[in-house]
Protein backbone atom coordinates (compact mmCIF):
# COMPACT_ATOMS: atom_id res chain seq x y z
CA UNK A 1 0.00 0.00 0.00
CA UNK A 2 2.62 2.47 1.43
CA UNK A 3 5.43 2.66 -1.86
CA UNK A 4 7.79 4.08 0.53
CA UNK A 5 7.90 1.21 3.02
CA UNK A 6 11.40 0.94 2.91
CA UNK A 7 11.07 4.41 5.04
CA UNK A 8 8.50 3.36 7.53
CA UNK A 9 9.46 4.75 10.93
CA UNK A 10 9.02 2.59 13.86
CA UNK A 11 9.73 4.63 16.58
CA UNK A 12 6.74 5.25 19.32
CA UNK A 13 4.42 8.66 18.32
CA UNK A 14 4.11 9.64 21.78
CA UNK A 15 1.17 12.32 20.75
CA UNK A 16 -1.56 9.67 20.43
CA UNK A 17 -2.20 6.51 22.53
CA UNK A 18 -5.12 4.06 22.85
CA UNK A 19 -6.57 2.08 25.52
CA UNK A 20 -8.28 -1.18 26.14
CA UNK A 21 -11.75 -1.72 28.03
CA UNK A 22 -11.71 -5.25 28.23
CA UNK A 23 -14.98 -6.67 29.66
CA UNK A 24 -15.24 -10.01 31.39
CA UNK A 25 -17.98 -11.72 33.43
CA UNK A 26 -17.60 -14.24 36.33
CA UNK A 27 -21.17 -15.34 37.07
CA UNK A 28 -21.76 -12.67 38.83
CA UNK A 29 -20.68 -9.65 37.48
CA UNK A 30 -19.00 -7.21 35.39
CA UNK A 31 -15.09 -7.36 35.19
CA UNK A 32 -12.62 -4.92 33.74
CA UNK A 33 -9.45 -5.97 32.70
CA UNK A 34 -6.79 -3.45 34.55
CA UNK A 35 -2.64 -3.57 34.51
CA UNK A 36 -0.79 -3.61 37.68
CA UNK A 37 1.42 -0.46 37.27
CA UNK A 38 4.53 -1.49 39.55
CA UNK A 39 8.09 -0.61 39.28
CA UNK A 40 10.93 -1.98 41.51
CA UNK A 41 11.28 -0.17 43.77
CA UNK A 42 8.90 2.42 43.68
CA UNK A 43 5.55 0.73 44.57
CA UNK A 44 3.98 3.62 46.31
CA UNK A 45 5.09 6.21 43.44
CA UNK A 46 2.34 5.03 41.13
CA UNK A 47 -1.04 4.79 41.39
CA UNK A 48 -1.82 1.30 41.30
CA UNK A 49 -4.01 0.37 38.36
CA UNK A 50 -4.38 1.44 34.43
CA UNK A 51 -5.88 0.39 31.59
CA UNK A 52 -4.20 -1.39 28.96
CA UNK A 53 -2.57 0.99 26.89
CA UNK A 54 0.08 2.47 24.70
CA UNK A 55 1.38 5.06 22.74
CA UNK A 56 0.78 4.22 19.22
CA UNK A 57 3.84 3.31 16.75
CA UNK A 58 4.32 5.11 13.83
CA UNK A 59 4.03 2.75 11.46
CA UNK A 60 0.93 1.57 12.99
CA UNK A 61 -2.46 2.39 12.37
CA UNK A 62 -4.82 2.73 15.47
CA UNK A 63 -6.57 -0.65 15.29
CA UNK A 64 -3.04 -2.40 14.91
CA UNK A 65 -2.18 -0.53 17.99
CA UNK A 66 -4.99 -1.52 20.27
CA UNK A 67 -4.11 -5.10 19.08
CA UNK A 68 -0.54 -5.37 20.01
CA UNK A 69 -1.85 -3.03 23.51
CA UNK A 70 -4.15 -6.15 24.52
CA UNK A 71 -1.04 -9.15 23.03
CA UNK A 72 1.76 -7.10 24.87
CA UNK A 73 -0.29 -6.41 27.74
CA UNK A 74 -2.49 -9.65 28.14
CA UNK A 75 -1.68 -11.88 25.84
CA UNK A 76 -5.25 -12.15 24.70
CA UNK A 77 -4.96 -12.55 20.69
CA UNK A 78 -7.67 -12.42 18.25
CA UNK A 79 -10.13 -10.77 20.20
CA UNK A 80 -12.45 -8.45 18.63
CA UNK A 81 -11.76 -4.52 19.48
CA UNK A 82 -14.06 -2.01 18.69
CA UNK A 83 -13.34 1.72 18.50
CA UNK A 84 -15.60 3.97 20.93
CA UNK A 85 -14.17 7.32 22.18
CA UNK A 86 -10.96 9.23 21.73
CA UNK A 87 -10.25 11.26 25.06
CA UNK A 88 -8.07 14.50 24.63
CA UNK A 89 -9.26 16.89 27.43
CA UNK A 90 -6.15 19.22 28.22
CA UNK A 91 -5.67 18.29 31.79
CA UNK A 92 -5.34 14.49 31.07
CA UNK A 93 -1.42 14.79 32.26
CA UNK A 94 -2.10 16.68 35.25
CA UNK A 95 -0.59 13.87 38.02
CA UNK A 96 3.32 13.86 38.01
CA UNK A 97 3.11 10.28 38.70
CA UNK A 98 1.34 9.62 35.43
CA UNK A 99 3.93 11.64 34.05
CA UNK A 100 6.60 9.93 35.66
CA UNK A 101 5.70 6.53 34.90
CA UNK A 102 5.24 6.79 31.24
CA UNK A 103 8.83 8.65 30.94
CA UNK A 104 10.21 5.56 32.87
CA UNK A 105 8.12 3.29 31.03
CA UNK A 106 8.68 4.08 27.72
CA UNK A 107 12.36 5.58 28.40
CA UNK A 108 11.37 9.17 27.06
CA UNK A 109 13.24 12.12 27.68
CA UNK A 110 10.54 14.15 28.28
CA UNK A 111 6.50 13.53 27.76
CA UNK A 112 4.59 15.93 25.41
CA UNK A 113 2.10 18.41 27.00
CA UNK A 114 -0.84 16.90 25.36
CA UNK A 115 -0.95 12.67 24.80
CA UNK A 116 -4.84 12.35 23.03
CA UNK A 117 -6.05 8.53 23.86
CA UNK A 118 -8.45 6.38 21.54
CA UNK A 119 -10.38 4.21 23.68
CA UNK A 120 -11.13 0.66 22.58
CA UNK A 121 -13.59 -1.69 23.55
CA UNK A 122 -13.67 -5.76 24.03
CA UNK A 123 -15.64 -7.80 25.36
CA UNK A 124 -14.43 -11.73 26.04
CA UNK A 125 -14.87 -14.99 28.35
CA UNK A 126 -13.08 -14.51 30.93
CA UNK A 127 -12.71 -17.99 31.92
CA UNK A 128 -10.13 -18.33 29.07
CA UNK A 129 -8.08 -15.72 29.96
CA UNK A 130 -7.41 -17.02 33.61
CA UNK A 131 -4.45 -17.96 33.24
CA UNK A 132 -3.36 -15.26 30.68
CA UNK A 133 -3.91 -12.73 33.02
CA UNK A 134 -1.46 -14.03 36.23
CA UNK A 135 1.10 -14.28 33.63
CA UNK A 136 0.69 -10.30 32.57
CA UNK A 137 0.36 -8.76 35.92
CA UNK A 138 -3.18 -7.72 34.37
CA UNK A 139 -6.17 -8.42 36.86
CA UNK A 140 -9.88 -8.77 36.41
CA UNK A 141 -11.48 -5.70 38.83
CA UNK A 142 -15.17 -6.10 39.72
CA UNK A 143 -16.68 -2.99 38.06
CA UNK A 144 -18.69 -2.49 41.87
CA UNK A 145 -15.05 -2.25 43.30
CA UNK A 146 -13.99 0.42 40.89
CA UNK A 147 -14.98 3.30 43.23
CA UNK A 148 -12.99 1.79 45.71
CA UNK A 149 -9.41 2.02 43.79
CA UNK A 150 -6.85 4.89 41.97
CA UNK A 151 -6.80 4.51 38.52
CA UNK A 152 -4.17 6.40 36.84
CA UNK A 153 -4.71 9.26 33.89
CA UNK A 154 -8.02 9.79 33.01
CA UNK A 155 -8.74 5.89 32.98
CA UNK A 156 -11.90 6.25 35.31
CA UNK A 157 -13.76 8.26 33.01
CA UNK A 158 -12.81 6.46 30.04
CA UNK A 159 -14.83 2.56 31.90
CA UNK A 160 -17.37 4.60 33.51
CA UNK A 161 -18.18 5.64 29.73
CA UNK A 162 -17.64 2.11 28.71
CA UNK A 163 -19.76 0.98 31.21
CA UNK A 164 -22.31 3.48 30.42
CA UNK A 165 -22.10 2.77 26.60
CA UNK A 166 -22.57 -0.99 27.59
CA UNK A 167 -26.09 -0.74 29.63
CA UNK A 168 -27.17 1.67 26.24
CA UNK A 169 -25.71 -0.79 23.52
CA UNK A 170 -27.26 -4.07 25.62
CA UNK A 171 -31.23 -2.56 24.81
CA UNK A 172 -30.21 -2.14 20.75
CA UNK A 173 -27.98 -4.96 20.52
CA UNK A 174 -28.16 -7.60 22.69
CA UNK A 175 -25.69 -9.95 21.10
CA UNK A 176 -23.21 -8.39 23.75
CA UNK A 177 -24.30 -10.44 26.37
CA UNK A 178 -23.42 -13.47 24.49
CA UNK A 179 -19.96 -12.45 23.77
CA UNK A 180 -19.22 -12.75 28.14
CA UNK A 181 -21.07 -15.93 28.59
CA UNK A 182 -19.94 -19.26 28.36
CA UNK A 183 -21.07 -20.81 25.06
CA UNK A 184 -23.41 -23.21 26.73
CA UNK A 185 -25.07 -20.70 29.93
CA UNK A 186 -27.87 -21.10 32.01
CA UNK A 187 -31.14 -18.66 32.52
CA UNK A 188 -29.26 -18.03 35.93
CA UNK A 189 -26.23 -16.63 34.28
CA UNK A 190 -28.04 -14.92 31.48
CA UNK A 191 -30.27 -13.34 34.67
CA UNK A 192 -26.90 -12.50 36.06
CA UNK A 193 -25.39 -10.99 33.37
CA UNK A 194 -28.29 -8.58 32.57
CA UNK A 195 -28.76 -7.96 36.10
CA UNK A 196 -24.78 -6.47 36.98
CA UNK A 197 -25.41 -4.76 33.68
CA UNK A 198 -28.30 -2.60 34.54
CA UNK A 199 -27.18 -2.80 38.22
CA UNK A 200 -30.87 -4.60 39.55
CA UNK A 201 -32.54 -7.69 40.71
CA UNK A 202 -34.84 -8.70 37.24
CA UNK A 203 -38.25 -10.83 38.28
CA UNK A 204 -36.84 -14.01 37.70
CA UNK A 205 -40.51 -15.57 35.64
CA UNK A 206 -40.71 -12.22 33.98
CA UNK A 207 -36.93 -12.47 32.38
CA UNK A 208 -37.35 -16.59 32.04
CA UNK A 209 -40.43 -16.05 30.10
CA UNK A 210 -39.17 -12.97 27.89
CA UNK A 211 -35.62 -15.20 26.89
CA UNK A 212 -37.07 -18.23 25.78
CA UNK A 213 -39.63 -16.35 23.45
CA UNK A 214 -36.47 -14.88 21.54
CA UNK A 215 -35.84 -17.30 19.05
CA UNK A 216 -31.92 -16.80 19.52
CA UNK A 217 -32.20 -18.30 22.86
CA UNK A 218 -32.01 -22.01 21.95
CA UNK A 219 -32.18 -25.00 24.73
CA UNK A 220 -29.66 -27.66 24.46
CA UNK A 221 -30.52 -31.18 25.20
CA UNK A 222 -28.07 -30.83 27.48
CA UNK A 223 -28.00 -30.36 31.62
CA UNK A 224 -25.30 -28.37 33.61
CA UNK A 225 -22.50 -30.94 34.89
CA UNK A 226 -20.98 -31.25 38.12
CA UNK A 227 -23.10 -29.17 40.19
CA UNK A 228 -24.46 -28.99 43.77
CA UNK A 229 -27.34 -28.31 43.10
CA UNK A 230 -30.20 -29.69 40.41
CA UNK A 231 -28.58 -29.16 37.52
CA UNK A 232 -30.09 -26.53 35.32
CA UNK A 233 -30.74 -26.72 31.70
CA UNK A 234 -28.47 -25.69 29.39
CA UNK A 235 -29.08 -22.65 26.45
CA UNK A 236 -26.93 -21.45 23.40
CA UNK A 237 -27.36 -18.15 21.35
CA UNK A 238 -27.86 -18.94 17.59
CA UNK A 239 -25.99 -16.31 15.60
CA UNK A 240 -27.45 -16.83 12.14
CA UNK A 241 -31.05 -16.45 13.71
CA UNK A 242 -30.40 -13.17 15.25
CA UNK A 243 -28.83 -11.62 12.40
CA UNK A 244 -31.69 -13.30 10.05
CA UNK A 245 -33.95 -11.69 12.58
CA UNK A 246 -32.10 -8.28 12.94
CA UNK A 247 -32.02 -8.32 9.52
CA UNK A 248 -28.36 -7.30 9.85
CA UNK A 249 -24.78 -8.67 9.05
CA UNK B 1 -9.55 24.06 36.86
CA UNK B 2 -5.90 23.83 35.34
CA UNK B 3 -3.25 25.97 38.32
CA UNK B 4 -1.12 26.75 35.93
CA UNK B 5 -3.30 28.46 33.67
CA UNK B 6 -0.49 31.10 33.33
CA UNK B 7 1.72 28.92 31.17
CA UNK B 8 -1.20 27.85 28.94
CA UNK B 9 0.20 27.24 25.59
CA UNK B 10 -1.92 28.57 22.50
CA UNK B 11 -0.03 27.15 19.95
CA UNK B 12 -1.26 24.18 17.45
CA UNK B 13 -0.78 20.58 18.11
CA UNK B 14 -0.39 19.80 14.74
CA UNK B 15 -0.67 16.01 15.91
CA UNK B 16 -4.09 15.67 16.04
CA UNK B 17 -6.60 17.24 14.29
CA UNK B 18 -10.84 17.17 14.30
CA UNK B 19 -13.18 17.09 11.32
CA UNK B 20 -17.11 18.22 11.15
CA UNK B 21 -19.35 15.77 9.34
CA UNK B 22 -22.75 18.34 9.10
CA UNK B 23 -25.74 16.88 8.01
CA UNK B 24 -28.93 18.95 6.57
CA UNK B 25 -31.72 17.73 4.76
CA UNK B 26 -33.10 20.54 2.15
CA UNK B 27 -36.31 18.41 1.42
CA UNK B 28 -35.13 16.24 -1.16
CA UNK B 29 -32.53 14.52 0.49
CA UNK B 30 -29.18 14.63 3.05
CA UNK B 31 -26.58 17.04 2.25
CA UNK B 32 -23.18 17.57 3.80
CA UNK B 33 -21.36 20.74 4.57
CA UNK B 34 -18.15 21.14 2.49
CA UNK B 35 -15.47 23.62 2.54
CA UNK B 36 -14.07 25.09 -0.87
CA UNK B 37 -10.54 24.42 -0.75
CA UNK B 38 -9.60 27.62 -2.81
CA UNK B 39 -6.40 29.54 -2.55
CA UNK B 40 -5.48 32.40 -5.06
CA UNK B 41 -3.69 31.22 -8.03
CA UNK B 42 -3.51 27.58 -7.04
CA UNK B 43 -7.29 26.60 -7.54
CA UNK B 44 -5.86 23.83 -9.69
CA UNK B 45 -3.23 22.58 -7.00
CA UNK B 46 -5.67 20.99 -4.14
CA UNK B 47 -9.02 18.73 -4.14
CA UNK B 48 -11.98 21.50 -4.01
CA UNK B 49 -13.66 20.18 -1.02
CA UNK B 50 -12.87 18.74 2.58
CA UNK B 51 -14.53 18.91 6.03
CA UNK B 52 -14.74 21.45 8.05
CA UNK B 53 -11.31 20.51 10.35
CA UNK B 54 -8.53 21.89 11.98
CA UNK B 55 -5.72 20.68 13.93
CA UNK B 56 -6.60 21.05 17.93
CA UNK B 57 -4.83 23.90 19.84
CA UNK B 58 -2.74 22.79 23.04
CA UNK B 59 -5.09 24.86 25.25
CA UNK B 60 -8.52 23.42 23.95
CA UNK B 61 -10.12 19.80 24.26
CA UNK B 62 -11.25 18.52 21.36
CA UNK B 63 -15.20 18.70 22.02
CA UNK B 64 -13.77 22.95 21.97
CA UNK B 65 -12.01 22.33 18.96
CA UNK B 66 -14.82 20.80 16.95
CA UNK B 67 -16.85 23.68 18.23
CA UNK B 68 -14.28 26.06 17.20
CA UNK B 69 -13.92 24.68 13.56
CA UNK B 70 -17.66 24.90 12.85
CA UNK B 71 -17.75 28.63 14.24
CA UNK B 72 -14.76 29.52 12.00
CA UNK B 73 -15.50 27.82 9.12
CA UNK B 74 -19.13 28.08 8.81
CA UNK B 75 -20.54 30.48 11.77
CA UNK B 76 -22.66 27.72 12.89
CA UNK B 77 -23.27 28.38 16.60
CA UNK B 78 -24.68 26.27 19.35
CA UNK B 79 -24.76 23.23 17.31
CA UNK B 80 -24.80 19.96 19.09
CA UNK B 81 -21.67 18.21 18.00
CA UNK B 82 -21.07 14.19 18.63
CA UNK B 83 -17.56 12.71 18.18
CA UNK B 84 -18.06 9.70 16.45
CA UNK B 85 -14.62 7.86 15.50
CA UNK B 86 -10.78 8.63 15.19
CA UNK B 87 -9.07 8.46 12.20
CA UNK B 88 -5.49 7.12 12.34
CA UNK B 89 -4.52 5.36 8.94
CA UNK B 90 -0.80 5.25 8.59
CA UNK B 91 -1.46 6.58 5.23
CA UNK B 92 -3.88 9.56 5.25
CA UNK B 93 -1.43 12.18 4.45
CA UNK B 94 -0.29 10.15 1.62
CA UNK B 95 -1.35 12.66 -1.30
CA UNK B 96 1.51 15.69 -1.60
CA UNK B 97 -1.18 18.19 -2.01
CA UNK B 98 -3.12 17.95 1.38
CA UNK B 99 0.58 18.44 2.87
CA UNK B 100 1.14 21.10 1.08
CA UNK B 101 -2.46 22.36 1.87
CA UNK B 102 -2.02 21.73 5.36
CA UNK B 103 1.67 23.89 5.68
CA UNK B 104 0.36 26.83 3.84
CA UNK B 105 -2.92 26.83 5.54
CA UNK B 106 -1.03 26.62 9.01
CA UNK B 107 2.08 28.09 8.25
CA UNK B 108 3.80 25.42 9.09
CA UNK B 109 7.40 24.67 8.60
CA UNK B 110 6.72 21.10 8.24
CA UNK B 111 4.01 18.70 8.36
CA UNK B 112 4.42 15.53 10.86
CA UNK B 113 4.68 12.22 9.64
CA UNK B 114 1.19 11.20 11.13
CA UNK B 115 -1.94 13.18 12.53
CA UNK B 116 -4.79 11.74 13.75
CA UNK B 117 -8.22 13.05 13.02
CA UNK B 118 -10.90 12.90 15.58
CA UNK B 119 -14.59 13.13 13.52
CA UNK B 120 -17.61 14.46 14.92
CA UNK B 121 -20.90 14.48 13.67
CA UNK B 122 -23.78 17.41 13.68
CA UNK B 123 -27.36 17.50 12.32
CA UNK B 124 -29.04 21.00 11.72
CA UNK B 125 -31.76 22.73 9.90
CA UNK B 126 -30.02 23.24 6.70
CA UNK B 127 -32.26 26.12 5.84
CA UNK B 128 -31.15 28.40 9.00
CA UNK B 129 -27.76 27.99 7.81
CA UNK B 130 -28.27 29.47 3.85
CA UNK B 131 -26.77 32.53 4.29
CA UNK B 132 -23.91 31.68 6.36
CA UNK B 133 -22.46 29.15 3.86
CA UNK B 134 -22.30 31.70 0.89
CA UNK B 135 -20.61 34.08 3.90
CA UNK B 136 -17.77 31.30 4.70
CA UNK B 137 -16.97 29.43 1.42
CA UNK B 138 -18.95 26.33 2.78
CA UNK B 139 -21.45 24.53 0.45
CA UNK B 140 -23.83 21.77 0.99
CA UNK B 141 -23.06 19.10 -1.24
CA UNK B 142 -25.71 15.92 -1.51
CA UNK B 143 -25.00 12.96 -0.55
CA UNK B 144 -25.97 11.40 -3.83
CA UNK B 145 -23.29 13.57 -5.85
CA UNK B 146 -20.20 12.72 -3.52
CA UNK B 147 -19.27 10.12 -5.46
CA UNK B 148 -18.86 13.07 -8.58
CA UNK B 149 -16.39 15.04 -6.55
CA UNK B 150 -13.13 14.38 -4.95
CA UNK B 151 -12.38 15.05 -1.42
CA UNK B 152 -9.12 15.66 0.44
CA UNK B 153 -7.03 13.50 3.23
CA UNK B 154 -9.29 10.48 3.92
CA UNK B 155 -12.62 12.90 4.29
CA UNK B 156 -14.33 10.27 1.57
CA UNK B 157 -13.95 7.80 4.40
CA UNK B 158 -15.46 9.68 7.12
CA UNK B 159 -18.55 10.64 5.62
CA UNK B 160 -19.16 7.50 4.22
CA UNK B 161 -19.05 6.15 7.76
CA UNK B 162 -20.85 8.76 9.29
CA UNK B 163 -23.98 7.97 6.60
CA UNK B 164 -23.95 4.55 7.46
CA UNK B 165 -23.83 5.61 11.20
CA UNK B 166 -27.03 7.66 10.51
CA UNK B 167 -28.26 4.38 8.92
CA UNK B 168 -28.34 2.54 11.26
CA UNK B 169 -29.09 4.93 14.45
CA UNK B 170 -31.72 5.52 13.09
CA UNK B 171 -33.36 2.64 13.89
CA UNK B 172 -32.80 3.13 17.83
CA UNK B 173 -32.90 6.84 18.39
CA UNK B 174 -35.05 8.39 15.40
CA UNK B 175 -35.18 11.77 16.97
CA UNK B 176 -32.23 12.47 14.94
CA UNK B 177 -34.41 13.00 12.41
CA UNK B 178 -36.29 15.59 13.79
CA UNK B 179 -32.94 17.27 13.76
CA UNK B 180 -32.74 18.30 10.24
CA UNK B 181 -36.65 18.35 10.05
CA UNK B 182 -38.06 21.95 9.81
CA UNK B 183 -39.74 22.28 13.77
CA UNK B 184 -43.28 22.11 11.58
CA UNK B 185 -43.31 19.41 9.35
CA UNK B 186 -45.35 17.50 6.44
CA UNK B 187 -45.69 14.12 6.12
CA UNK B 188 -43.79 14.24 2.85
CA UNK B 189 -40.89 15.74 4.48
CA UNK B 190 -40.74 13.49 6.91
CA UNK B 191 -41.27 10.63 4.60
CA UNK B 192 -38.19 11.89 2.13
CA UNK B 193 -35.89 12.15 5.41
CA UNK B 194 -36.54 8.60 5.65
CA UNK B 195 -36.22 8.34 2.01
CA UNK B 196 -32.98 9.93 1.64
CA UNK B 197 -31.60 8.12 4.99
CA UNK B 198 -32.52 4.62 4.03
CA UNK B 199 -31.34 5.16 0.33
CA UNK B 200 -35.36 3.95 -0.87
CA UNK B 201 -38.52 4.58 -1.56
CA UNK B 202 -41.25 3.88 1.25
CA UNK B 203 -45.03 2.66 0.48
CA UNK B 204 -46.80 5.93 1.56
CA UNK B 205 -49.82 4.41 3.35
CA UNK B 206 -47.62 2.13 5.64
CA UNK B 207 -45.13 4.88 6.55
CA UNK B 208 -48.35 7.21 7.14
CA UNK B 209 -49.94 4.73 9.44
CA UNK B 210 -46.89 3.68 11.14
CA UNK B 211 -45.96 7.46 12.06
CA UNK B 212 -49.08 8.72 13.61
CA UNK B 213 -49.14 5.77 15.54
CA UNK B 214 -46.06 7.52 17.46
CA UNK B 215 -47.28 9.36 19.92
CA UNK B 216 -44.51 11.72 19.90
CA UNK B 217 -45.28 13.08 16.62
CA UNK B 218 -48.06 15.40 17.37
CA UNK B 219 -50.67 16.42 14.25
CA UNK B 220 -50.99 20.49 14.79
CA UNK B 221 -53.99 22.48 14.23
CA UNK B 222 -52.13 24.18 11.30
CA UNK B 223 -51.59 23.46 7.39
CA UNK B 224 -48.49 24.14 5.27
CA UNK B 225 -48.97 27.93 3.47
CA UNK B 226 -47.91 29.29 0.94
CA UNK B 227 -47.87 25.98 -1.68
CA UNK B 228 -49.23 26.01 -5.16
CA UNK B 229 -50.78 22.13 -4.18
CA UNK B 230 -53.46 21.36 -1.71
CA UNK B 231 -52.11 22.37 2.20
CA UNK B 232 -51.26 19.55 4.09
CA UNK B 233 -51.10 19.25 7.56
CA UNK B 234 -48.46 19.89 9.60
CA UNK B 235 -46.58 17.80 12.47
CA UNK B 236 -44.27 18.34 15.09
CA UNK B 237 -41.80 16.40 17.35
CA UNK B 238 -42.58 16.17 21.15
CA UNK B 239 -39.41 15.41 22.77
CA UNK B 240 -40.55 15.02 25.95
CA UNK B 241 -43.16 12.51 25.23
CA UNK B 242 -40.30 10.59 23.39
CA UNK B 243 -37.92 10.66 26.38
CA UNK B 244 -40.93 9.50 28.58
CA UNK B 245 -41.59 6.62 26.52
CA UNK B 246 -37.70 5.88 25.86
CA UNK B 247 -37.36 5.99 29.41
CA UNK B 248 -34.02 8.16 28.95
CA UNK B 249 -32.88 11.97 29.60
Amino acid sequence: MNKESSKINHSLNVNVSVDCVVIGFDDKELNVLLIKRLQAGDEKAYSPYKLPGSPIYMDESLDDAAKRVLVDCTGLKYVSLEQFRAYGEIDRLRRAEDVQWLERTHGLASTPERIVSISYIAFVRQKKFRQLTETYQATWMPVSKLDDIDLAFDHRQIVTDAIRKIRRDVEVQPSIVFEILPRKFTMLQLRAVYETIHGEKLDIRNFHKKMTNLKYIVQLDELEKDVPHRAAHLYKFDRVVYKRLRGSI
